[in-house]
């Protein structure tokens, strides 16, 4: 995000391009296989007893902003606590969300989401030793979902604007059921499962030149995509549009503070 | 890589494979435009004058290298005079290229191609000052190309394995012309770029719904493409295969040390 106008279209064309660096980041991930050893607590030098994943994401945060990462709302870390200010000159964003926007932050869960549910959907059980890489996978994938979801701020921002009347009255009742209600529509949650199913299957298909060009989502079933399809319409379904909803129903709840 | 067995047919799948991840990271960073301000020198803290972009690889290196990241001979460090030893344990990988092959390394050349030739191939003029996740994505491009060239350090294996009458005269001659000419398929190479320029075509569409089905490449033409197909076969014909064969090459003239 970072338009100075902020618009539903807008907003929404963020979603659907995030869509795909979600799906290209899983089907990186998926090259390798689960690597259990990178997420068991480890003895070893300077980790602390933390997981080389949780070790790899604390340290790559803190690189991320030196470097000047983390300004924007929607670039949320799992790790705020580490954080040392950007060494390199940065350009301030046009505010247009709420000041409290960037404290908005599902990261924790989106952390427990990933390993303990997610992963072990669209990796395959093994060791390859490639621990490093696999950490680094992990990474890109905890940021492409957690961009995605914390967009939600804008969605609610958005949507408020074009209707406070209906927002007001259920923010002042702290009424979180209404709200979530009003944010919902299944038509549109029902059309994002599957267009993010058909992104899986384009996007995870092994393209061969000898492919006809008949079909375009390859000639191959889905059980020789990538990542499987269903896993991506699962993982919207189940967390990342619902957690999307906590983004906008934490975020308007305070919207009126 | 990382087979007991080394045969042509594995190093292949994997140079098929590594072209997914460049056509994904190239399609990522072409999210943002040049950000021109991320490559020049610095005067800020911590850099030395150097860019963000250097800065923001060597950073990311001495980490991937903490992860236990550069133990393999295709994953080369750009700036290897920095690294740490690994902070937790890795695993051992089968030897199967020859001792000397973890300090070939190109990347000098790929790092001048990558920021003076492609990079202004491929993103659009502009700063929308995202210059740290700019890097970073930049970074996944590096080292996605990176790998992908040094894998050549294989197929030379392979090759010199099949036909060691052939190769060892040359070698001995130091030949290096002869040797390229050896390591040369105008047709397999041909192939190669009209695959990984179909890849852009597919993994760099818009998917919505509303897709006809009857084109596996989408019913845009190049210009919507988040990449241009174009750009994918003239970084393989002029930069990726002969860089590899670059990196072929020098295996083969140490292979008999």
């Amino acid at each position: 995000m970072g338009e100075a106008e902020l618009s539903l279209a807008a907003v929404r064309d963020a979603l659907v391009r995030e869509e795909d660096s979600i799906v290209f980041a899983l089907i990186e991930r998926a090259r390798r296989p689960r690597n259990a050893p990178a997420y068991a607590p480890a003895a070893g030098g300077g980790g602390g007893g933390r997981s080389l994943a949780e070790f790899f994401v604390r340290e790559a945060e803190v690189l991320h902003a030196k470097a000047g990462h983390y300004q924007k709302p929607e670039d949320v870390p799992f790790f705020p606590q580490d954080l040392l200010s950007p060494l390199f000159p940065t350009k301030d964003y046009p505010k247009v969300l709420h000041s409290f926007a960037s404290s908005v932050s599902v990261n924790d869960a989106i952390w427990k989401m990933y390993f303990n549910k997610l992963l072990p959907l669209f990796t395959v059980d093994g060791d390859d030793g490639n621990y490093a890489e696999t950490v680094a996978l992990d990474f890109a994938c905890l940021k492409a979902l957690s961009r995605r979801i914390h967009i939600g701020k804008y969605v609610a921002e958005v949507k408020f604007k074009d209707a406070s009347q209906d927002y007001s009255p259920l923010i002042r009742a702290k009424d979180t059921k209404a709200l979530m209600n009003l944010l919902t529509f299944k038509a549109v949650e029902e059309k994002v499962k599957r267009r993010v199913e058909k992104k899986a299957r384009i996007f995870g298909q092994n393209v061969t030149l000898e492919d006809n060009a008949d079909k375009q989502e390859g000639n191959a079933g889905d059980s020789e995509c990538k990542v499987n399809p269903e896993v991506l319409s699962k993982l919207y379904d189940l967390w990342v549009m619902p957690l999307t909803k906590d983004v906008e129903v934490e975020y308007l709840l305070r919207r009126l503070d």
